[in-house]
């Protein structure tokens, strides 16, 4: 599929995604280039249809803007007390709606933004979807205090740990850590590698959303917006 | 008992524990007025016995500044791979050997350098040890990003949380974070909130240090200087 098509195909699964969204909602909008045009579809409803939301939060100073330019107010999320909706992407989507986020380095924005959002629906392309979460590395943010001696327990442990770099240099999250990407073929029991981590001291976040996709929009190469829910 | 007694005494159960120090370790050494002790009567076998560190790491600058006086170097963590023993105190040290510390919102780096350990002693006084946890606020370390939402949870749980302060501001950790004291008359099963803490999306750290101390040294009110190993 060539540029334009895939495209205009991610603009479709974008514009469906934005019909779901409605006056006086709390919305949490995430990053990427399918959210880019999310944004613009909300952006030409306030215009033509008076589109109002109550509160908006975003992943990213990115897409922060992008709202601010289309006249919406963005608030922080310490503000507002539960989203209504977060509508986002994913790296990876598996079948029993757990995913992998972070490719970009905001898990911790993205994850703490979902957590305080009743609802939660991603958007994906068809080559993100998996049976088993696989093919993209897991990131992890890390303090810099013991990064090294976590590195180390993730080799020892088999995971494959790679450090995320920018400029030869380590990638810095916005909460000044490091990422260590986990190059797992095959997650098999995330839950299991989630508690692991969840208990590892260092570990700020990691990109695993279990039991947080309440609802998937899949735009396949054959031009069909699929919708599918939990 | 009065200043000059307790002073006695602290610096008595110091000196028991640095003899528990040998030449060539990497040591961890924590922070406080006991410790201040400890460092001093270190600082005076370097001076006197020609006491030698392979690597030394501390949980604050203050007793950094007091290790470099005496000419100790002093290491990042990162940079060590395992330290062989650390020193420090604790706020509260139940007979099951589980503890609350962070009392000085440096709860982060402390448990850090405690999981690197390969042993851990700890100093206390008579009044820190207790049969439950209990009497001491614990502390919690989360990220701004969604704090207001984390109180409340711990709110709508009873766990009677209050923000830690300083000059009338939120204190402010070394890591950007708020601390979170969450006063609980008595912890039951401290596992058990140590897992649900872990798990909460937006907490970087908290108090409850569980399976790390072996070995506590106890500054009685009798005089006495207990040695007490798990």
């Amino acid at each position: 599929m060539d540029k334009q098509n895939q495209d205009e195909l991610k603009k479709r699964a974008a514009i469906k995604a934005a019909s779901l969204v409605r006056s006086g909602m709390k919305l949490g909008i995430g990053t990427g280039s399918t959210v880019a045009y999310l944004i613009d579809e909300l952006g030409r409803r306030k215009k033509e249809e008076h589109l109002e939301l109550a509160a908006i939060v975003t992943t990213s100073s990115r897409s922060k803007r992008q709202m601010e330019r289309w006249g919406f107010q963005v608030n922080e999320l310490a503000e507002v007390d539960q989203l209504d909706l977060t509508i986002d992407g994913a790296d990876r989507f598996a079948t029993d709606f757990s995913g992998i986020k972070g490719g970009g380095g905001a898990l911790t924005m993205e994850k703490n933004v979902a957590v305080n959002s009743k609802k939660i629906i991603w958007i994906v392309d068809e080559s993100k979807v998996v049976d088993y979460l696989s093919g993209f590395p897991l990131p992890v943010e890390v303090l810099p205090i013991s990064c090294e001696q976590n590195f180390r327990r993730f080799q020892a442990q088999g995971l494959k740990p790679t450090w995320r770099m920018a400029d030869e240099k380590r990638f810095v999250t916005h909460y000044g850590n490091y990422i260590i990407d986990l190059n797992i073929e095959r997650i098999l029991v995330p839950q299991g590698l989630a508690a692991y981590l969840d208990h590892m001291v260092g570990v700020v976040e990691h990109g695993l959303f279990i039991n947080m996709c309440d609802e998937v929009i899949i735009a396949h190469t054959n031009g069909k917006i699929e919708q599918r829910k939990k």
